[in-house]
């Protein structure tokens, strides 16, 4: 993914962004906010940069017009990003020290905030040609920037969730058994594809006891009858996320793998009725994990509740112990419990879901019960 | 890519490298290497971990085992890396902190060399785990790293080249003319995964005035009878790097057009011949140069002459003014001068080359002169 993103946004929406995401820097108490290619920059900017050793970064400070600094050979396509007439550009060229260029630009004493994965080389070099600054990840200073979504942004995660539902009512008429994780991963990769996702990030089919573990690949192994199978998948739809997972069976499911396909899913409604403003982030994770340990499988749900999603398909908020952020309307994030039974199978079911004033609401919306496939 | 690499080195090939880092860290006067998920670790492990907020970070000190920090969730699959029999596994699960466990496996005031790309956000975690630590990146303390390739590696490259060289002599066969650049981009990542790239990096197509710009990506304008098209492709085989440029020409060329070609070819050819053991490696950006300033056109060549390729296509060494690395047998990396005229065309011509006893060998070695496509 790189030059400009096709963007259903106008350089007023970005420079709305922009403005809003200085002043929340101000805020925090930071001078700025140095922003790294990749979803802080597409957010902000609409350009989605090579990544590479040659530095790119936004300068946000409050009250200034943003600059972007830039390579000279990546100045063209700059220039055609959406959000380019809300920004100024500064580019520097190959042999000359990007470092001190940006450097010009801030406060020498000042504290930023700094996009998460912004490379470790490059806040060194910001560091050593201005060792009186002081930086914090943005989502330690500004773990909500990207995290409320406006209306136009959840009528797009609509849609990436709605082509998701529609590729798990495809799948679950294809055939499972005797075939690979890997062949049916391509079906999911090709439904995504065909009901409108440009970018396709996982396809995790994962059988039997390959279930167990949350982040198996679709692999060589063929799927068997009597398989449980976990399907997680999702990617980019006009540039927002989808998510979506569900655990089907191959044939009739033993009572066992019943009672634990109902727990999950009992565990995931409990989690989605905690979803209310106000409410912490924690107790989203707490309710869903409530129901699992109470039924003796606590030791066998090993990874949070749940995670964000806007422009990426992983981003805060997380729904997780320790995390006290206050969930508030227009936040997008999955909810999705899971049990693991290591060398036997697992099962997890995930929606996205967005708080409203009144409580959740469900971005996917297929069928929870247990779906049994051929 | 995620999950283990399909790799054609053993267990005991990693555990070499391994070694070898952790002495040249000695030698650097570091405490030790901290590698995060990308190039580094693939080159050092296989491993190819998603990369998230989660920290995954290789941990080499001299004298010990190397140590993988990594999610509880990753670690069923961090455990079938090829490198897995050569390091120790230390998961850390969602919710703790991983820059206290990781903080507990280095001395309180070294320093360390950390991967480039390693994300700012771990690293701020790191200095705030451990504030006696100091840091350099590794293109800084180590660059040379990954930059001397080995027997095996330099076969996995060569075979790379010869595929792309294959795509060149395939793609001045297809029609040009009338068609869009989008479409013969198309064609040449079809032709590199036929050929036996399992992934595509980069497929430019830039025609007529597009061509000025180095880092146009192939669009939806339609190529002219009259054009000159820059070609420049590249991906990996069996995980390691194809990247060559070729400028060809719809139909007869003027007279300029076919100087401008000339002349970069004759820089190409300098720069080339530059390379032998013990030269700088800005003394083969000169030599290019040179040949291009001389002729007039200094100004239109606005970039680094070359760049280093392994694991990745695009690393250290660069070909670049100020960078005195002395070229040593078994560095590989892009010999491609290039002459850019705003609004009009530009010619860009790259080999990889790698360096011998002897001088520079080509693994690029499809024709320099100007092709003439339908």
């Amino acid at each position: 993914m790189t030059g400009s993103t096709t963007s259903p946004f106008t350089a007023d929406d970005y420079r709305a962004r922009m403005e809003r995401a200085a002043a929340a820097a101000a805020d925090a108490g930071l001078a700025g906010l140095l922003v790294a290619p990749g979803p802080d920059m597409v957010w902000l900017t609409g350009y989605a940069p090579p990544v590479t050793e040659r530095l790119t970064l936004l300068v946000l400070a409050p009250g200034r017009t943003p600059v972007l600094v830039v390579p000279t050979l990546e100045a063209p396509d700059a220039a055609k990003a959406p959000g380019a007439p809300a920004m100024s550009l500064r580019d520097w060229t190959d042999g000359k020290d990007p470092y001190a260029a940006t450097a010009a630009l801030l406060a020498v004493d000042g504290r930023f905030g700094i996009s998460d994965n912004a490379w470790a080389m490059h806040l060194l070099g910001l560091q050593r040609a201005l060792p009186g600054t002081s930086y914090a990840s943005l989502t330690e200073a500004l773990p909500m920037l990207r995290g409320v979504k406006d209306a136009a942004e959840l009528r797009l995660l609509a849609a990436a969730g709605a082509a998701a539902d529609r590729t798990f009512e495809e799948i679950r008429k294809v055939t499972f058994g005797g075939r690979r994780e890997s062949e049916v991963a391509a079906d999911l990769a090709a439904l995504l594809r065909q009901y409108g996702h440009e970018q396709v990030d996982f396809t995790i089919v994962a059988s039997g006891p390959n279930g167990a573990d949350p982040h198996h690949e679709a692999g060589d192994s063929v799927i068997q009858r009597g398989d449980m199978v976990v399907l997680d998948f999702g990617g980019l739809m006009d540039g927002y996320g989808s998510d979506t997972s569900r655990t089907v069976h191959v044939g009739e499911p033993t009572d066992e793998e019943r009672r634990v396909h109902d727990l999950v899913r009992e565990a995931q409604e409990a989690g989605f009725r905690a979803v209310r403003p106000g409410v912490a982030c924690q107790d989203v994770d707490r309710a869903a994990r409530a129901v699992i340990a109470d039924a003796g499988y606590g030791e066998y749900f090993i990874h949070r509740t749940g995670h964000g999603i806007g422009v990426t398909t992983h981003e805060p908020p997380y729904m997780i112990e320790g995390e006290r952020q206050p969930l508030v309307p227009g936040m997008c994030f999955s909810v999705e419990p899971g049990v693991y039974l290591p060398g036997r199978f697992g099962v997890r079911i995930e929606d996205i879901v967005t708080v409203t004033e009144d409580g959740g609401r469900r971005l996917n919306t297929t069928t929870r019960e247990m779906v049994i496939v051929e």
